[in-house]
């Protein structure tokens, strides 16, 4: 039955269920309507018991509808919805504006009628808006004492961070763009093309940054949006699918480039009279809709406003540190800005990343003739020298925690038939001989491979290259500055003690010799990655060897389950879609599981050594559900990657009040 | 000072300190002889409170030698040395042996003086003989009532049952041997030629045969001797250092044969005029010294006399049962020969490794066309219905745990251009096409990988097709035999209780749809693999849904270290030499750490399901130490390979007693 309107309202409350009166009158017909017995069940009891008939009161006038808080910068309203005209409305309704915001506490959207200048106030209903403008109010708030500085920070939600710290492209200068779109969610990316979630989720795993390329894309392809780093589709707009994904994900996103066609079979895509593979690059800006061929550089976001003051706030009460994951001036300054107050994880193995230095490491590996190998050995240690020298310097005082050389050594190696002929010949060795090298080094599991401590123990002048390098930046940084050097070696894929007892011998002996140890201008301390089973179950013995733990989660969580995260995009959708998982565990720590696993190492560590300081320093410390349950079990820091860092350390606020 | 003979024995003791005698005298002579301040540390009174001066009373008359046994039977002595011929002894040695054999419980070698007919005992010590004599010499003492049958249980060494258990070759006719040697240690063996211990270890991680073929070995090749199948040596003899090892740990070796030459860098050997490499088979026999090509056929060797009396009194004190890892019917009736109790773990993906069942898995993994791929799965059900039947009827009544189909898809996919072109053809498929396919199932870390229970659950028509040919293969079997057909399904590498669930669900639906459960003559029971961390820290929610846990220790190892097997031996040697790790932890479970899992799993699984079955399926379930282990956590069963068979059943006798 279609709603009945204009019946006039009962005088008195017995006029409402009198049945000869016009709203009783109205009801009875409304429940009649329903037809028992034709269609329904047979139950009809059951049936009428469950019937409803709706009443509502009509309102007269012109219905309008408003904002409290602008949706954009967050100003106290009344304000205009998407851009519409702000309707008239008497002064009295900023008050109740004010009063509605004090007692919602969030951006509320409110439905009034209008009759001749008269306003009704007839609903309030809460919508989000832009993370912007949703801090810009809490502060807001604060300011006009509706809230405590605590209330603003226990009552915005961390993940909303990131939208505000989008990269922007450093300058388009010189850079035409090949297309241009509608830019549906703001800031800038660069990376890998690459046109599948599966590939998408892939690159993730790997540590890379890519951009997901389709003709459009639908409810199957979250994954892939969420794994992508930026997203480029041919059609849709504003309101598609991707757009609103992107937003809620804070994900750069162009849409509806209409000179844009995917291939997917060919895994090819054209832009315009241009083609693009798989694994070409390119970079797009969500802000404006254009996109570029090749990778832009980007220019990082800066803390400032009310982020600033909000995130201010929540230090102080925050009790956790946080640090970040960096190894570069560059991502430690930018981490900087972000609040980091530390680095917790330096991965040394990033310094060989550059080209002329993977020729000295390669020496180092395959070179048989042992004055050339020390010649090599040498010209790291000075490379190396100079970035930690840098690092420290950047850090000024801070803790740096430095990981020693962790992946496996044939991630170095020459792989193309060419650069296995440079090799080969700067080396002096037959191309034979290097092949039948380079395959006796392939691994068939290389995550459990020949990594982390092993190397060090069976390298022993790899750890001792290191280690040179070490002490020589540190005494570089501690003749320049007056902060001391705060630096922590960290042995990384430790499975006994008896590694860490291994390393930790040489490193004193080398810490002693340096001198070093006799200054208070060098702090150095020695700790262990817990990132294994056996590791967290021997973590009393461990313990007693070191004075850290930093546990890293990700490996932790590929041993715990048995999954290798490069590997996992293949069925890890179909164990989410079919609720074997509730959730990715490398992206929301596992804590039945891998909880359990650092809540026995945490345990038995402390027993056996009260000064043990505790770190997270896996992926999932950026992930404030994750971090909620790592406050639970009492650490003493988190690092992070740069980006997250504000992240953590609103959400450790929330987890410490 | 030399040794001086001939001193007069003194009359009575105190003669022996009255230093005008002339043993006193003598015995002062030598003191004085070290010489104190002469090179010596100065502490002189430390240095004097150090010295020894031996006393030796000297028998008169010839020096002979004998066993208290035979070396080779096992017979009571007195037995020659080495084939020396037996010295003439007077009849009262007899019974001094026989004496000496019951208080010693082992062989003995005694040395006696014999004057004038007159034999004057002078010394006796345990020598090691064959496990073959060891054994009689034991039963023969039980028989003797020297010892009750226990006694004899417990005082043999387990390890050195397998020495009794050589494989030989089946018929060498037609097979001429290329080179003849010294048969230095007895049994036959046939594998792929490998030139160090470190392709050794990785052709056994990877359980394949494999024949150590070197020009001579030390210590270093202790690790490779230990992992290869046979030896085989250029140079030595019985005495050389392969052929001592290879006895101590029961492989065939042949050594010394001359026309053997080794060239470890361009990796090939050179028998007589014929050219071998890394790869190529060859096959050796330990018993008569030949060396044939290629891979001869052997017979398995058979349980009966001493060492069949002495595991059927092991069992009568043995509390936990003894099953074998098989899948074909010849493994399981050799297993059954050895007393194996059922069939702990049958790997199902083994039926798949014949050719033509490899096309037809692979047009079901790759097919793209519905029907062609429905038709290879039927075909796959029948052909695997056939083997289950098979195997059911082999084993009589007896348990057989059949483990779904566990390895990741690609290990099953053609890696050679030929084979890649062939596989394109026949499947219609453009050969860009198909690599393009195979390069998206091939995997970073295939151990960690799409595999175990993910196959199962991402692609359920393969659980549909093994549960099929499951109950067809039971339905076959119990319509021919008596005893009831008793069939446990075994679902590999699990995390989650929730994984487990999903698989049984689906077997109880197809087992309800087949009308089996309705019988008698079947039983069905339903449980999991527990090898990986986290499903033993969740055993409690894992073992509400199954009938028994099955512990698969080498995966446990593998993700409880964080070590692939597969890339261990370029570290675990160095590991072992520097004390890091005591033993390999892949041979002799890790009681620390992997051990504390497998305890943690168990409890909580009882716990959770008091009637939950508990075995051990790993590799370690063959090895003494790991099996003393397991007996103190209270399993059900071990499953070990058909060899290990009477090693687990001695063991666990001990263990029980």
């Amino acid at each position: 039955m279609p709603a009945r309107m204009g019946i006039a309202a009962p005088a008195n409350p017995e006029d409402s269920v009198d049945p000869t009166r016009p709203l009783a009158k109205a009801v009875k017909a409304a429940f009649d309507s329903y037809g028992f017995g034709q269609g329904w069940t047979n139950r009809a009891d059951e049936d009428r018991g469950r019937q409803i008939v709706l009443v509502q009161a009509m309102a007269a006038g012109e219905i309008e509808q408003f904002l409290t808080r602008n949706a954009i910068t967050g100003a106290l309203g009344p304000a205009p919805v998407n851009g519409a005209p702000l309707p008239h409305l008497s002064d009295s309704i900023t008050a109740l504006v004010g009063l509605l915001d004090a007692k919602a506490g969030s951006h509320m959207s409110c439905l009034v009628a209008v009759q001749r200048g008269e306003v009704q106030f007839l609903s309030a209903r809460p919508v989000q808006v832009t993370a912007a403008a949703e801090l810009e109010a809490a502060v807001d708030r604060v300011n006009r004492k509706v809230w405590s500085a605590q209330n603003a920070v226990s009552r915005v939600d961390p993940t909303r961070l990131t939208q505000l710290l989008h990269p922007r492209l450093k300058s388009a200068e010189g850079a035409a763009p090949i297309a241009t779109g509608l830019g549906v969610s703001p800031g800038a990316a660069s990376g890998i093309i690459v046109f599948s979630a599966e590939d998408a989720a892939r690159m993730r795993a790997r540590g890379r940054h890519c951009i997901l390329v389709v003709n459009e894309t639908g409810p199957a392809d979250i994954e892939g949006l969420k794994a992508a780093t930026g997203i480029l589709t041919a059609r849709g707009g504003m309101t598609s699918h991707a757009g609103v994904v992107a937003r809620i994900t804070g994900k750069p996103c162009v849409a509806g480039v209409r000179t844009l066609s995917v291939d997917i079979n060919e895994m090819v895509c054209r832009i315009g009279d241009r083609e693009f593979h798989s694994g070409d690059r390119l970079t797009i800006d969500g802000s404006d809709g254009q996109v570029y061929a090749g990778q832009l550089p980007l220019a990082q976001p800066h803390i400032g406003g009310a982020i600033g003051t909000l995130l201010d706030w929540s230090d102080a009460s925050r009790t956790i540190a946080v640090r970040t994951n960096a190894e570069t001036v560059e991502s430690a300054m930018t981490a900087l800005s972000f609040g980091a107050e530390g680095i917790g994880l330096a991965r040394s193995e990033h310094m060989f990343f550059s080209p002329e230095r993977m020729v000295a490491l390669r020496r180092v590996i395959l070179s048989e003739d042992e004055e050339d190998r020390n010649r090599a050995i040498n010209g790291l240690v000075d490379y190396q020298t100079g970035d930690y020298s840098a690092l420290f310097s950047t850090m000024k005082g801070l803790p740096v925690t430095v990981r020693l050389f962790d992946p496996p050594l044939h991630e170095f190696l020459p792989r193309s038939d060419e650069d296995i002929e440079e090799t080969a010949a700067s080396l002096g060795l037959a191309v034979r001989a290097l092949r039948l090298r380079l395959e006796r080094l392939a691994e068939i599991n290389p995550m459990l491979g020949h990594r982390g401590v092993r190397l060090a123990i069976t390298y022993p002048e790899m750890l001792q290259m290191q280690m040179q390098a070490l002490m020589a930046g540190v005494r570089a940084t501690s003749e320049t500055q007056s902060e001391p050097v705060v630096v922590e070696i960290m042995v990384p894929f430790v499975s006994t003690a008896s590694e860490v007892a291994w390393v930790r011998d040489r490193f004193n002996a080398i810490a002693a010799n340096s001198g070093l140890l006799r200054t208070d201008r060098v702090k150095f301390s020695f700790g262990t990655m817990i990132e294994l089973p056996r590791a967290c179950l021997r973590a009393g013995d461990i313990a007693q060897a070191v004075d850290f733990f930093s546990f890293g989660t990700n490996d932790l969580t590929q041993t715990t389950f048995g999954i290798s995260r490069d590997d996992a995009p293949t069925f890890l959708a179909a164990y989410q879609r079919k609720g074997i998982y509730e959730r990715d565990p490398f992206v929301t720590v596992d804590e039945k599981g891998v909880g359990e696993m650092i809540t026995i190492a945490i345990e038995r560590g402390r027993a056996a050594n009260p000064a043990l300081r505790i770190g997270i320093c896996g992926e999932h410390a950026g992930d404030p559900t994750s971090l909620k349950f790592f406050a639970g079990l009492g650490v003493d820091y988190v690092s992070c990657s740069p980006y997250r860092v504000p992240v953590a350390r609103l959400t450790l606020a929330q987890a410490s009040a």
